[in-house]
């Protein structure tokens, strides 16, 4: 609102543009800019060096990591009982731009060389995990935005999420061509689902402050987002062992498996003490169930031995189930800020949780020289001042990028038409019979 | 009817028949000979051979193929409103019969040695591309048809496809032994689009002129068959790919996914700007998304920078989008054609569009001796000529199959039993309490 | 009962219980126990080590076999019109306790040495086939038992299996170290669904012995059922090929193919011609059509020639769908066993049925001796011994089973509350409506 003050002429201009007016515009514009900018900018990795690395695994791991992209994150939105085309819709939309996006940005920041970016499996691998963190943040504001907000946002996230992986890589180390010590994977949930809720914290309306009736999952929706969320669940291992060195993917695996296993009893356990009747929640279960990846997903590099996966699953999946329960609900009557899928406590929480895993086990035992992200030093402090700069980040990125999807000129869902398909979606036969 | 006429006492005899008299003998018969064939010649390849060939990639991608012609196109088929378990359930039938008699015909035409068809991970893939082509055909027909005219629509048109495939690499290599130089998947889309339209138009009676009351979906089998689009999207890198070289196969698969990520922004762009209320129709978005996938795949030698990829994509989309507004409609009003999954805009002319720009490109900068499929020649009017065949084989085989499948001997449903699961499901509860 | 008896007062202690009373404690003391031991006996695989032996294969065949576990077998469990939670939720959670559990007993069992079991992508691959087991005997009695019985169920079931195994083991092999001569692929399915039979058959009371209403599908569950047998069916070739030696894999994963293929069509057969009026039943296809996949993967090691898997797959199809149509119905009315998944007509009979073609082919043509489990002998009658000892051991372990869950302790769901999943699972709006 505070923008669309300050340009009352290109406001009332815009005003007149219902959806069709903004977005085959805008989607026209950002392929032809996509476009050209891999026309001159891009050329395909070199299928004989490709060769020698050991692709084939990659390309497994890249198709799971898809199908997460894709299909999993699509469907555990599709739990809305009456906004599923949406939620898997939409998610799909913002994936393809998101990835495009990140692709070239990726490339420009981390790898760009001779001119030219090289695209290829591994590219794309790293392009979809940054992608995701799109996906994270579309969690607290979906139903309550229409998709060219959604892609204004994701094209933000991910440049943000992008330049705080550009900063660290640049202030840690010693050689900007050297590897990464942070993996994204340990990024993006934190910078994800802060970005994500300060943005539906900045786009909170009065309209929306009482739960809207919408606003919950029935049995048919509840079963197309378990859908999601065992695809997620299953193909977890292959996310947080995707962008690591082929000796650490298996152990990885391993670990991302027995932390999901443990935060799902967790998750179960929680759900049915916490209910007065000891009834569970499907909710609960298919999101709880994930946080033993996100955390594991942390402190994937000091998980070494096989019950520290464990107790991080264990933790992550109470927390999260207890997030659910308890702060959900409050944090849109105290902060006033609604958490559609409560990303808050399947990414935040679990991803400070994995954090604070991955600077105790640290500090205990620090590593060797060869093993792992040493040139980071071992000092907590300096970890945790990492942390610290995420969620600085990605709040105050996320504040701005609120701030610009409030903007009258995109014109947000009117509070009765949110959480609902009709809103975007031609249903053949309303019409007709209507 | 023509058939039928000239032989009344045969079809006296059968009209008796129900479903009852005709699908449990033809899949017994079927089945028969089947195993008969696969006894006198088939073996399985010697694991010892496969060891070499790195045989660990085909795995993967057989796998993918597979769950895109079990999963993707049998739920792609779920979108009508009562026709669920027929979608899905024909679907499977007719993939497994077409791929084992596609096993056969393609180790009977192009690699029979030593009296033996050499039954492996390869010769699956390459069967289960080539079933995809009769699920292709039976999108056209879907819901019209009863089970037993789907079986004898698939095994004629996987025998015309293969026929097809056989008289191209005979014309067109210098021996019979050498490397197909057109890939079947080059083929497959325009084939079984074509073919299926015809069998359509061909299938035509008055009572199904009008739009019928159940041709449509709803908000529950909307997210059915996106799950099954979904798959299609994600595993279609695996499918333009399987049949590569392993050299030629990873940038296949980034150009796959570049081309269908931009068909998917243009299906949204299409969806958006053609409603009058800017609302997106999810059938659109299902299926033109996948229209990058089966241009780039036309095309896929010839991709060999990312921006080609992605411009295929975004015209493909643009093209299929387009057709689904505008052309399906009409195509049934003004040719008397209903085409019920809308193969023409998803395969048949993204396939063209594909070819287009096959030709384009090779026209504009011809191969070097030692890559792609050079024995060809590179003149623009030799591969036109191949379109043209492919199209003319596609609509004669298709009008034959048509009329065979006309023959009231198969008893098709009453018009007002078609699209309905009734007419070929049990329902437990239906049938109590009435 | 008969238990509850004896103990009156600790009976009366726990019957003030609930579930919420008994399922936080019962996952936390497991999770505690689990954590434990894992905590002093386990340690990841050595990467170095899995560097040198393919671990790709086994990583992709893994996750297959995870997805089937997962998604799979909890999807095919979402058939009952509303109990579609319950069979999904209780799937996860009896799946990921099932195999820690798995994971624990067979590092004890078969490869505990200096003191450590050693996880990794092998012995995960190995939990989760053997944690299929629990899930096969799930479907005998779901719906008429809250999911602390089926964690008792689940963990008694893994822990017979793995001794089951283990006097195999030793029982059959000259040194305790060798490898495994009988695969545990070859015996989870009939010891699975014997097991859960005879579960049901003590948890039998008369309040069940009329058909429940709710005891049935529709065509939105049925759907969705669907969508988990089409898992299952595309990822059985992995199932059967991932404990397989790397030459004898590619072999297992065609004829696995084959037999689901013919499996498939031989349901359709049946189940139409089984009809009065010709109609399919989808839970005969989602059902029978995976039969081919259980028998063939008993007789694995002795389907070298196409034409047998195909065969075997043929028959299962067969012995599956007549089963369903008319065994299912007479073992409830004459054994007073209510087989809820039908799991006799999926796994058990295919499975038995596997068995006579293994014995079969075996003793026509024995194996020489490089190849196969030559260590056993080649008679006839000690394959039938080990048969008979699995199914007595199923039996027996299942009717001790069942006795332990008749206890009144676990709260049973009542009748009227059987196969409905409001009295396990928060319906958000029926809380706040009524």
């Amino acid at each position: 609102m505070c923008i669309s003050n300050k340009m009352p002429a290109l406001a009332s201009l815009f005003s007149l543009l219902s959806l069709r007016g903004l977005l085959p515009p805008m989607a026209l514009l950002l392929e032809t800019v996509f476009i050209l900018l891999f026309t001159f900018f891009t050329e395909y990795e070199d299928p004989a060096v490709m060769k020698n690395i050991a692709q084939t695994d990659l390309y497994t791991e890249f198709q799971d990591v898809n199908v997460m992209v894709i299909l999993g994150f699509g469907f555990l939105a599709t739990f809305l009982v009456r906004y599923g085309f949406s939620g898997s819709g939409f998610s799909l939309l913002v994936a393809a731009l998101s990835v495009q996006w990140a692709l070239l940005l990726d490339g420009f920041l981390f790898a760009f060389r001779h001119g030219k970016i090289r695209v290829g499996v591994r590219s794309l691998a790293t392009a979809n995990v940054c992608a995701a963190s799109a996906l994270i943040s579309m969690g607290a504001v979906l139903g309550k935005t229409n998709p060219v907000q959604l892609m204004v946002m994701a094209l933000l996230e991910v440049t943000g999420f992008m330049t705080h992986r550009w900063i660290l890589h640049i202030f840690l180390s010693d050689h900007p061509t050297q590897d990464h010590p942070i993996q994204p994977i340990m990024l993006l949930h934190v910078f994800g689902a802060f970005f994500g809720l300060m943005v539906s914290w900045v786009l909170n309306r009065p309209g929306l402050e009482h739960r809207h009736e919408k606003d919950r999952t029935d049995r048919r929706t509840g079963l197309f987002a378990t859908v999601g969320a065992l695809f997620l669940w299953m193909f977890w291992p292959s996310f947080n062992s995707v962008l690591l060195d082929h000796e650490d993917k298996l152990t990885a695996v391993s670990s991302t498996y027995l932390s999901l296993a443990t935060s799902t009893v967790a998750s179960f356990l929680v759900s049915a003490v916490t209910s007065p009747r000891g009834k569970m929640n499907m909710i609960h279960i298919q999101n709880a169930s994930l946080a033993g990846g996100v955390a594991v997903g942390v402190a994937i590099s000091v998980a070494d031995v096989p019950w520290v996966a464990m107790v991080i699953g264990l933790s992550a999946g109470l927390v999260s189930s207890l997030g659910f329960r308890y702060l959900k609900p409050h944090l849109q009557v105290v902060f006033k800020c609604h958490d559609t899928c409560g990303v808050l406590s399947v990414h935040g929480l679990p991803g400070i949780l994995g954090w604070a895993f991955f600077i105790l086990i640290r500090t205990l035992s620090p590593p060797n020289a060869q093993r792992g992200p040493s040139r980071l030093g071992n000092s907590p402090g300096q970890f945790s001042f990492i942390l610290l700069v995420t969620l600085s980040l990605s709040l105050s990125l996320g504040a701005l990028t609120g701030l610009l999807m409030k903007w009258s000129l995109w014109r947000a869902p009117q509070d009765r038409k949110c959480f609902d398909d009709q809103a975007y979606w031609e249903f053949q036969h309303l019409a007709e019979r209507k």
